[in-house]
């Protein structure tokens, strides 16, 4: 048997950062070497995630620690802001990096000042960055060093929209992501408008016109198409733990057809390991806990529209599944290796 | 004092007879007469709505104790197809109808059966039916003898559509409705897609290009504007009991700004009782409850799109109190009398 | 029609002075003259609770307000340890007051210290105050200047235990409380035990052996009985909004039958306007948004043990409501003035 | 590597089926050899549980199907009643015989009548039938032809009276458990009681003095103690998919200190792979998707009673998980083989 690889986290303390362990101790080739928390620092991991008692018992250690470890990957489970720093001071070492904040998903530090309202201090990462997710960008990421894992809406999004726009089938100007998200994507830390009575038993919209996530759409879609398309993006909270359903609406600019929607598809994703083609519309319950990604196609002759529903598990799939995805192909092993979890439903 | 008005309620034992009696016991102008259920004759009303105990005893009768009473107005609290039997026996009568099935909010039998899939028996009753919008047909609800209350979904649609459709600054062919109900929504007969385990904790979109709330949304606004326009809606299912969350998308096809467009809205609805112009996104628990419709409007430039966001109580505005709002006008009396309930939140 | 009663609200950003304000605004005796909340001051109502828009449109005042005020009642809707202060200040005052905190429910300030782990700054306090349950200290409410509504917890195990050990017919020592409650228990304020991914699809117990309304319970009921008791009270959190949940088992000292206990808890309870007798166990929906409380009671001769189960709405019977039915006691009121509410269910 | 063990699945269309089909395919030595359900016969697994698409693609066969194959081990997965006919038709069989229905927990046929209300027609399988809790019986287990796999509630209260009782320290006439379950425990056929609306933001108790489990833990505890005890259990339904927490309150007879208690426990479950003893009062969310029983106790001096707290998910430690362990047992395997899940949380 080969040696393991020997990864690092940095951010154990969110939820990003238990879906990576929940995965990574069942990962027959990995070995985490190493967890940071700084703010818990001498604390066991089970203090922090008591579900894990008796299944992993690792110390939060201080980043310093990073330096002591023969490491092959590096996951980066930090805010938005705070990572972009780690990628400047790790970014020429030996090991590669993971970064699963959104602080090098965009095309350059002006874009990310204008949507996530701060300055970037490390413009030069941008260049190494490809962005990860590899049903679009597997070729990039098997090179990569450095893998600006995608944000979670985004995923659900850009699975539906990119075989259309690639194929230059629908019109630019004219698509709608309207998405559904489960309240863990909102992160660990309570805020009122994640208080249980706040949340339970309603639902409302926010970030309309302005969520982060509509600009990180439409980048991608436009590099992988070559176009210059227009992304309308609203999200909403459900009350669900975990969970993205995202319906789109397009206007076909050809003539289209269910069968020649199909077959499009088909053509893109019939051989993906996590997207699964479904003719039953998909709900968020059936990918629950997975690196699956569930995508329904059809077609409204009478308005003329193309529907799609694509559901995931925001912090899998959107999140610590994919960036273990990633880290497959970075590290030249199977791409599902470690991935094969079945749903839990109910 | 005068005379209270008589009120016969046919169909005691769903959601919709129960909303109707937690309204109409606290209505000043109202005493319920009778109430009928004929699958559970000859038991309370409080067998079946324990909440009701020692608040409000009545017997449940067969359907032919509706003529021992001197009645003022009838509400059809019944299911799609079964309603309108009655209305083609009462609609001679002297007392007022208010139906809460669909089956004449349409504009014709032939309509009605490509949607509800069934045939319809009485056809003479479309002529009299008035679609039970207040906001949009106070007038001639004032004076109808027979009112076809609305849906829930239309009711949280149209609102939003059909200013801009009757001052014709959006493109017909292009209205999106994405719609999220509660699970109230489908009735209180328990089935495999509202058996608990499998609604909890997740989401799901249903009705695809089929739902019968589409043509009656493209109908009303249609009717109400003087244009031929194309709707396409679709609803999905919540983990909640009550409430209706419609996203609406369209596209300007004159110069929009966003004060244009608040301009507009309150030119519609600025003196209604039950419309809320709200300037944060709404959420469903601030209406749930009550007769409410709250509407929130915006425009992005950057896309060029409006998008509505409006939220109603599906049991109340969306039912049992827009039936007793329509009662009101049909009667003389005040439109929100025994309507002034206060949301409760959380 | 005589003069309205003039009231004040002192606290008005927690769920306890939202419900306040939800009832009074329909009591036909009363007026909301004054709300104060410091900490929102120059703010409107509807600008902290958003679902008043249209309703009930008061600033939100400083607590210096209240001396420009010709008040017949002020309820204290302020946190634990707060309220004492302020009823130092008012008690002479020629308002009555009602102190819905915890801070002049216990016997003495030094049961107190020991179960709320601070000093209490006002023991004259102690004097004044009648334990504000209505089915037990009517009488003394009526009189009293200052009433300690009771807790939420205290009052739905209270109501099911006070008659038992009054008849002196279970064993003293033996009265185990096992309550499940929803999460607005805890308070407005977002903190991580109520962050909705802690709280949704989960259950725990919390506060064994140490919660306060442990000695409350024990106190009152031994204070009602003239015996010296000894309670365990356990109380879990349940993934709602609203409501307990009281399973209580005893141990009967004399020969006890499943008719004998129901004909005990009938000669307490038959006429009293909030308490209903069920004989199906109840569940929290069926009293939610009411001052319902509902009492189930059995004998199980297998084991000896009866067992009652009891619901209230925790901000309702549990807190506001309880307050306003005490505000008509004390204002020579009907009893149910004002809090005729239909439950909504669902 | 040695063969694998050939596994057949009688009943595929409930919870309990998925659920061993879930663990089973990650299981090293089984393979799932043939899966029946003659309700949807000739249909395929993935057509009834969807979220196995391209993880289990297996046909769903008639029973005859059984013959077919040369298998190690059966597992029925069916309700109560129908169980027993299988296992009097394979009782004979090579192969081993794991039944997850309630129909061979109980002592004989006339208890089975008194609490199940149906006549048993094969009391001869009581004989050979090993009651399937590893912790308490391993030794009978290993050797068992045929296991009745215990109920969930059962698992979840056992576990924590049995070492008390055995120890002979708590009085046997005074064994309160309070459970609370979530609603997958009624199956997943769509009932009245488990319609959404029903059980969202709702609670209630049910089979008070009543239920079948309660003569399972009674005659399970008494058995292995010796003594004969009498218990009292009161079931809830919580408004949650899986897990169950169990509350119990016991007196002790002999001097009871903390110390005492946690070594009593330390000394029966210190070793076991799936009880975990914890420190913090645990939470059903915390065992979610896993075998593990995690048990809290405590004792409080004020009132001199044992309380324990002790979470299982239903569907697993409850019922599939346990199946699987006891296979595991039966078959000579590593007892936690297949079973190193990590609990989803949140």
């Amino acid at each position: 048997m080969s040696k393991k690889i020997n990864v690092g986290i940095i951010g154990a303390t969110g939820y990003t950062g238990s879906e990576l362990v929940r995965i990574l101790i069942h990962h027959p080739s990995v070995e985490i070497a190493v967890i940071t928390a700084d703010s818990r620092k001498g604390e066991r991991f089970v203090d922090v995630h008591p579900q894990f008692r008796g299944i992993f018992d690792a110390p939060l250690v201080g980043i310093e620690e990073i330096d002591k470890h023969d490491l092959d990957v590096v996951f980066l489970a930090l805010p938005h802001g705070v990572s972009m720093g780690f990628v400047k001071d790790y970014l020429d070492r030996d090991f590669k990096i993971i970064d699963l904040s959104g602080d090098f998903r965009l095309s350059s530090p002006s874009v990310y000042k204008t949507w996530y309202k701060k300055d970037h201090n490390f413009s030069e990462g941008f260049e190494s960055a490809v962005f990860g997710l590899p049903e679009l960008f597997r070729a990039r990421i098997k090179k990569a060093h450095l893998v600006a894992n995608p944000g979670c809406f985004p995923t659900s999004a850009i699975l539906a929209l990119a075989p259309l726009l690639k194929e230059g089938v629908v019109d630019k100007n004219h698509l709608i992501v309207d998405s559904k998200t489960g309240v863990t994507g909102a992160g660990n830390k309570a805020k009122t408008n994640t208080h249980f009575p706040v949340v339970n038993d309603n639902f409302t919209a926010y970030g309309i016109k302005t969520h982060r996530h509509t600009i990180e759409i439409q980048e991608v879609i436009n590099s992988y198409s070559g176009e210059e398309s227009s992304v309308l993006f609203t999200p909403h909270l459900l009350p669900v733990d975990r969970g993205i359903l995202s319906t789109c609406y397009l206007k076909p600019t050809k003539e289209m057809t269910e069968q020649k929607l199909s077959m499009l598809f088909k053509n893109y994703y019939g051989n993906e390991p996590f997207v699964r083609l479904v003719d039953q519309v998909p709900s968020i319950k059936q990918v629950r806990g997975t690196n699956f990604a569930d995508l329904f196609t059809t077609y409204d002759e009478r308005t003329q529209t193309i529907i799609t529903v694509s559901v995931i598990d925001n912090l899998v799939k959107g999140a610590a599944g994919q960036a273990v995805q990633n880290m497959n192909l970075m590290m030249g092993l199977s791409e599902d290796e470690g991935l094969t979890i079945v749903p839990i439903q109910p």
